[in-house]
C-alpha cells in the first residue's frame, strides 16, 4: 500500500531553498559542530534530536562495527575493487554492496526478536525471561538459526561487553528502559539452558538491543551497518591505493594456484558439425 | 611501484585475534563511546587520534554534506533502488556508486589546490594570495573549472559560512594554521578580481579547506563524502520503503511520457533475408 | 548444507592453464565463432553444449527484454550514472543492481509457478489445465500476486506474441515438450475465468516458460535478465557520454522544484543547550 | 558541451507506446529470433543492423573474454557477493562495479593506440608499419605501457590465435579492411624489435582491434567486456549458491589466518583524558 505523497519526490527529510538548506527542520548550518554524526542519522530518520545519551550510544554502535578484517567479504571486495582502476566512491560501494541478508543483516533480525520479546511480555503479562525461554525454544524446534548469537573467533565479544557496561550507565540515569538488554542476555541464558553451550553474545546482537532501546525501527538497522563498516571500507580503501598493487587477487599466486582447482568436464571435442564451422 | 607487506592481506588498521579486536592500536571497547564517528575515521586513516578540534571539524564536514534532496543522482538512485526489490546495503551502494569524479570528487580536486597553493607559497617565499591569483589565473586561461567554486542554488552557501566561523575559532585557539582556509578565500578573491564574478564558495571548497588544515590526504577526500552523503542514503532509503512504491520511476507517469521522448531512426522494415527467417 | 570442493576456489566452470583456457571441457578457441553469445551462457550453467534451438530460443529472450526505457529505474540510474564521473562498467553495474526482486526477479517467480505446475501434473496425473486452475485460485484467496502478468501499457505484449511463435515451431519440431507454455497460457485462461479480467501474458511470463522448456533452473533466471537489460545498459550508459550532460538530475529544473516538495518539520530552533555551543 | 535533446530523457534507441516496442526503428518482434546478441548490441549502440561478420565477430569477442577464474577479482567478488545474502542481481552487479580501467579497460585504451596509428597512417601517408614503430618507440621513451600486450600466464593467448584466423577470413571475403589487425600485429612485431622481448598478444589487443575493424567507438568498449564477463559473473554466482557456502572469505580459515598479518602500531593506552570518560 503506497503511501500519498505532495510531489512525485516529495520528502520529510530536506528541504533546499535558495541560501537554505533544512534537514527535519532545523537550518543545516544551526546542526554543524553541535550534533555528532550518530546525531544526525537519528534525526535524519526520527524526524528528532535524540538525547544526549542516544547519540553518544549510537556513535558507539558505529565505531563497534568499523571493521573485521578480511574476515569480511566487504571489506575484501573494496581492497580488491581499490586495485582495479575505479573511482573511489564505486570502491566502497563495491564492498558495501555485499553487506546483505547473510554479511550485514543480523542486526535487523536480531531486533526483530527482542521488539517481539519486550512486546509480548508487555502483551502477555509475562516477564522477559519467560518469553525469551519461549522463543528460544521456537527457535530450537524449528532449527532457526538466532541471529547475534555465537561467533568462529570470539568466546566473548568485547564490543558486547563495552556496550552492556554503556547501557547500564544509560539505564541508571534512566535514560533507557534496559527492557531490549534484558532481552538479549534473556535469550543467551534461555539458549544455554536448553542446549548446554555457551554462544557468545556477538556485536549484532548488542549493538541490535542498544538500538532498540533507543526506538530505531528494525527497517533501518542495516544503513546502520553500512555507515559502520563504512569506515573500515573507506581506511581499507586508501590503504590498498597507498600499498599500490594493480589487480589484486584473493590469493597470493603460489597458494591461488592450488586452490583454483577444476572439477568440471574433462577436456572434449566439440560436436563435428559445429568444429567444422569457419 | 608496489610497497611490500608481510602477509598478502596484511593491513596497518586492524589486527583480530580471539576475543581482541585491536584497531591502530587501540582496543575496540576503549574507543567505543570515547571517540566519536568523525574521529574514528580519521584514526583508522592516519594511524593516530586526532586532537579535539579535528574530530569536531570533522564530524562538522561530515554533517555539511549529508544530503542534497533529489538534485543529487546519488539520492535518487538510492530511492529508486529500495522501491525495486533489493537488500538495504545494495540500495544505499546504489547511489554510492554515483559520488564519482563529477559527483562527489570535487573535494578531492579542491584540496590538491588548496594544499598546492600553500607549498608553493611556502618554497616560492611568496604570500597566499599572490599563488592564489596566478593558479585562478592559469585556471582562466587553460579554461579549467575551479573546483569547489559556483553553485546552482546558493548564491551563499550557509554551510560554508558555518565552516569558516569553526576554522576561525580554531586558528585563535591555535588548533589549525588557518592557512587552508586563506588559500580558499583567496581563489575566491582572485577569481573575483579576474572575472568580475561572485562564485559562491561551496561546500566542497570550504570542506576541502578543513580537511587540508587537519593534514588528511586528498586521495581518501572522497571517502568522507561517502560517509558523509551516506546519511542522507540511509535516511531516504528508509523514508522510500516506509511510502511502499513499487519501482519508482524519475518521473510521474504523466510527465515522464512526455519527456521520454525518441528521436531515433523512423520506423522500418527488417532486411527481406532476416524477415524471411522463422 | 555446503558441499564439498576440492579447492577453496574449485570450480566445474573454467580451467585456465598456460596457453589453454577451458570452459566446461571445451578450448575456448573452438567455442569462438561457433556459439552464439545464449549458448555459451548455457554452456556455462548447465555444463553441456544445448541443442540448436535452445541457443535460438536463448538468444531471443536475451533480446526480448533488452530495454524498456526510462520506465525502468535501473536504465534510468544507468543514465544518470554516466553523467557522474565514474567508470564505464559502474555506470552499467549502477543499474544493473537494481534489477532486484521487484524489478527483475519475476521472471524467476514465473519459472517456479510454471515447474510447479508440470510436477504436480505429473505427480497427480492431472492435466496441466487443471493444476493451473487450482493454482490461479490460491494466488486470488491469498492475493498473492501472480508473476508475468499484467501490464501498465501493453495490452498484448509483442514480445509473447513471438515467443509463442517461436516455440511452437519448437514443439513441432520435437525440440521442446510445449508444456510449460501450455502451463502459462493456462494460467491465463485460468485468472480470467476466475476474475473477468485481461491480464497481459508479459515478457517476464513467457521468457520464464521458455527457460523452462530449456531445463534452465529458476535460480539463474535474473542472471539472464541481468544480461539482457545489461544491453540496454551499455546503450545508454553511452548514449548519455555522447550528450555530455554532468550529473543529470531525474526531472528537467523546472519540473523538479514543483515535484521536490517537503512535508517534514516545520523550521525550528535548535534546542538552547545546542545553541549556544560555539 | 551538451548535445540538445528533444524531453529530458530523450533517446534514440527506445520508443515504447502501447502494445509497441521499437529499438532503433526495429519492432522488438521482428528482431527477436533473427539478430543474436552480439547484433543487437551493435544495432543499439551504432543505431543500424550489422553486417553478417560484424555479428559473427561480435559474439566471438564476447565469448572470449567471458572468464578467467579467480585471478578475476570481478569473478572473486562475485562469488562472494552471492554467499552474502545480497539478491541476484546484485552479485553480478558486484562483480561488474571492478572491471574498472586496470580490470577492464585496457580494450578501450588498445583501441584508441590503433586507431590512431590507421588515422595517422591515411594522413601521414605511411605505412601502418612505420606509424607503429614510432608509437612503439613514444610508449618505451615515456615507460608506458602498452595495453593489451603480455600476460602472466599465456606465452601465446589462444583467444588471439582464434580471432586472428577469423579476420583473415572476414579480410578475404572483403568485410573488413584487416588495417587494425595489422596495427596490433605491427606493435608486437615493433615492440620486439625495440626491446628483443616476445610479449604476448593478449585477448584486450586482438578483440580490441576487431572492434576497431567493425568501426565501433573506443568509448563503449567497456561495455562490450562488462556483457562478455558477464557470462562468467552469472556462471559463477549461480555455481556459489549451489555450493551453498554462507559469507566466503577470500582464503581458506587455515591460510588466512597466517596471511592476515598486522603491521599498524603496538598495542597501545588510550591517552588518560579519554580513559576517563564513563
Amino acid at each position: 500500500m503506497e503511501a500519498k505523497r505532495k510531489g512525485w519526490w516529495d520528502t520529510e527529510i530536506i528541504d533546499v531553498k535558495p541560501n537554505q538548506i533544512v534537514i527535519s527542520g532545523y537550518h543545516i548550518q544551526e546542526l554543524m559542530g553541535r550534533v555528532s554524526y550518530g546525531e544526525m542519522l537519528y534525526l535524519m530518520i526520527m524526524g528528532k534530536l535524540p538525547q544526549e545519551t542516544a547519540g553518544k550510544l549510537i556513535d558507539a554502535v558505529l565505531v563497534a562495527a568499523c571493521d573485521q578484517g578480511v574476515i569480511s567479504p566487504a571489506i575484501t571486495t573494496t581492497c580488491m575493487a581499490a586495485t582495479c582502476g575505479v573511482t573511489f566512491n564505486s570502491a566502497v560501494a563495491s564492498g558495501m554492496n555485499l553487506l546483505g541478508k547473510v554479511h550485514g543483516g543480523a542486526i535487523e533480525d536480531a531486533m526483530e526478536v527482542f521488539y517481539d520479546i519486550v512486546n509480548r511480555s508487555e502483551k502477555e503479562g509475562k516477564s522477559i525471561k519467560e518469553i525469551a525461554i519461549d522463543v528460544a525454544k521456537k527457535f530450537k524446534e524449528t532449527k532457526k538459526f538466532m541471529p547475534g548469537y555465537g561467533h568462529p573467533v570470539h568466546k566473548e565479544d568485547p564490543r558486547t561487553t563495552r556496550l552492556w557496561k554503556m547501557a547500564e550507565l544509560a539505564v541508571k540515569k534512566g535514560e533507557i528502559s534496559g527492557k531490549y538488554v534484558e532481552a538479549a542476555q534473556s535469550i543467551y541464558d534461555a539458549m544455554k539452558e536448553l542446549s548446554g553451550k555457551h554462544l557468545t553474545i556477538n556485536v549484532d546482537a548488542s549493538a541490535a538491543a542498544i538500538l532498540c532501546e533507543l526506538g530505531i525501527p528494525s527497517g533501518v538497522a542495516t544503513g546502520f551497518i553500512c555507515l559502520s563498516r563504512g569506515l573500515g571500507l573507506v581506511a581499507h580503501a586508501y590503504e590498498e591505493i597507498k600499498f599500490g598493487k594493480r589487480m589484486k587477487a584473493p590469493m597470493p599466486p603460489d597458494l591461488l594456484n592450488e586452490n583454483m582447482t577444476y572439477s568440471g568436464p574433462e577436456l572434449r571435442e566439440l560436436p563435428i558439425e559445429r568444429k567444422d564451422l569457419p
